[in-house]
């Protein structure tokens, strides 16, 4: 039933290791199938030499799971709740990538100090809230998914034009609209955490004006799009 | 008619990939064929992985395509100010490659520290000015051509001798007689600017004497180089 | 006799090449048969390239060869000395990885700052104390063992818990249940090292609340854990 | 007549580019044959890639040029300065590998701040006096081994008991008791390189104390010497 997204699901998992992104068995990617209601995600702490579509587990946007013989991902309540609040997403990656981790583990924001971050991300990639002690010890993956929808909100930030941020401490979470486009999304967040860390280094006060900011952001997204092919 | 500098042009840009300066589909190479007045150039947005010399896009110096089925690269207008501009320049590369890209989110040009550098670039690799927001608006990627060749202007810099500069907030371009040896300064650009990142966080006030600049520049370039084999 | 030992410490000793934490013939790899009061460890200053099982080193736990044509690590007696001391650990190894030598270097522990440490190691990872100078001449490498002991008694730190220590202006030891699992720990180690000492870059006081280290590291550890595949 | 000392030559030349310390064709390795009073060295600027024992030139102490059918590299009179000087050296290799040639760029000498330097580098790698212009423009090559040979007898540090110089502004020289030796040195200087510029970021005023330094150059060389095989 689910074996299409299953294989995609899969395939986005294996494309983190081979992007560099993962050490281990962190990390994690998801698919949602919007009709069904049905979320696909990794399993907890599965080797990624070995991994199949078979092993991906297969859950209601409850949790529960529906198909699939090993337990899910321990952040699948995170991607629920971001599955839940941002209508339009359908994959998600979580990493612990070296920049985009340290950004988080400094809980500074990844400014957006040039034409590769605006490319991809219209706005600083936001760090989330810091979650009280009480959401950490109750609900506590449903809490970092929780602040990060509320930080988008109180930022007034757009989850489609900037689809990353930084759980607080914690590390990074991409989506898209498909795991492919979140797992590319977190290529991207990884480089340009890297090149924020030289910059501030050589520039503490770096900055870009908004103006080349809006223009790079327009040149690949939204109505006025000219960059790759079209049919 | 342009099959030769296709296939170059497509190695070119392959060679991106395989000196680690592209992440996904950022960079891009061209080439220029003087005596026809045409210019073969990397299509935009297109995957590295499937890229054959047929992809290639051929336009005039105007920016007019006169062969190829895809759109050509997004920044063909900033390759074809420098071909008008630098007239000795044959082949043109872009890329975001980490530390160079720092550098230009920095807005600092590269400073000529040391020798690796010298041999290769005379002069800092420069910044080039500010684009106003009008021109970003306007014609951006033309702006970005024309700032460059303005800022040599500028600072009276020899484009054969330095080839190499900073897009402010942007990333680096990079030329040379061939699109071949413009890849090649561009793996030399990428280095030198790693290095330079680490030098002057050992010594921020680093700097060479020029007698040793000249040297390194003529052991290697004009009448009495001796670096390497000749005829 | 020993030969399945044998068969894990060299494969372990590969697995530190693997990961990339090794140079030359740096680092080493061994395991306790518990039973027979036998540790098993890498031979001293031979290439990986070339290692078989049959090149490992059994010694008792007084340091005398028991089999093997080889002269055993020199660091042998610093395994041995943590072997006494921690008795639930059956493998450790040691390295000269970049990062976490760097911290033993800068004769700093590594801070938790993040929920990558906390996952697998529970508190700052220990910086031994210094060496006298008499006792660097007399027994050095069983020194090395016994700061680290003296070190985590002092500070009240439980080996399982923080299965790491950073040996001053030398370099890493972990350990764990197996000589797989003390690599597994050495890659975290490594690249923990790596994520602080960026985020210490970014923001020289940062730091995690306890609330998260708790939360991360039972999510992995102890009867609470629900991270990975249960029975 | 050379043909076992091109063999080692040529696989020291290829050995840099395995051990990812040259870029492009930078670099060169070359060894001595004392009883011939020969020196066997890279052509300059060859491509490593297509490069074959029979691309060694043979030159004598003097610099004139005995066998080959290629001109010997550019830093061939640096080289003979160090055969001459230093009677015990049998191979020398020069690079400008990342982290050590930054080092030089900020004209400061690599302290020895572990026992990863200590075990191959008895000192601080001493960074070598200033070239006057004169002598840069008069006889380059051979005044940066003059150089490092001042520096050597001015800090008396014996060229056996730490093989390596920075030539400032420009990169390493390493040497051993063979071109393999001096690659190996060439490969910790490198990795000690990265590890002292991370320690300095994060303790600008590390220092290791005598008798480690003492205990781990003696634990390698010398009489006492207690690590690796003996006969």
């Amino acid at each position: 039933m689910l074996e299409e997204l299953k294989k995609k699901v899969c395939e986005a998992n294996l494309a983190l290791v081979r992007h560099g992104l993962v050490t281990l068995t962190w990390g994690n990617a998801s698919a949602i199938d919007r009709e069904k209601g049905l979320v696909v995600i990794k399993p907890s702490g599965v080797a990624y030499s070995s991994m199949t579509p078979e092993d991906m587990v297969a859950v209601d946007l409850n949790g529960n799971v529906v198909e699939g013989r090993y337990r899910p991902s321990s952040d699948t309540p995170t991607h629920l709740v971001l599955y839940r609040a941002f209508s339009s997403v359908g994959g998600i990656v979580h990493t612990h990538s070296t920049y985009a981790t340290a950004w988080a583990q400094a809980a500074r924001a990844i400014p957006n100090l040039g034409t590769t971050h605006a490319d991809t991300f219209h706005t600083d990639v936001p760090l989330a809230d810091e979650i009280s002690d009480d959401r950490i010890r109750a609900a506590y993956e449903e809490a970092t998914g929780d602040t990060i929808v509320e930080t988008f909100r109180r930022l007034k930030i757009d989850p489609e034009e900037t689809p990353a941020a930084l759980a607080v401490h914690h590390g990074p979470f991409t989506w898209g609209r498909t795991a492919e486009k979140a797992v590319e999304n977190a290529v991207v967040l990884e480089e340009v955490a890297k090149m924020a860390a030289i910059t501030v280094a050589l520039n503490p006060s770096a900055q870009m004006n908004s103006a080349l900011v809006e223009k790079h952001y327009s040149r690949k997204h939204g109505p006025n799009a000219y960059y790759g092919q079209r049919g």
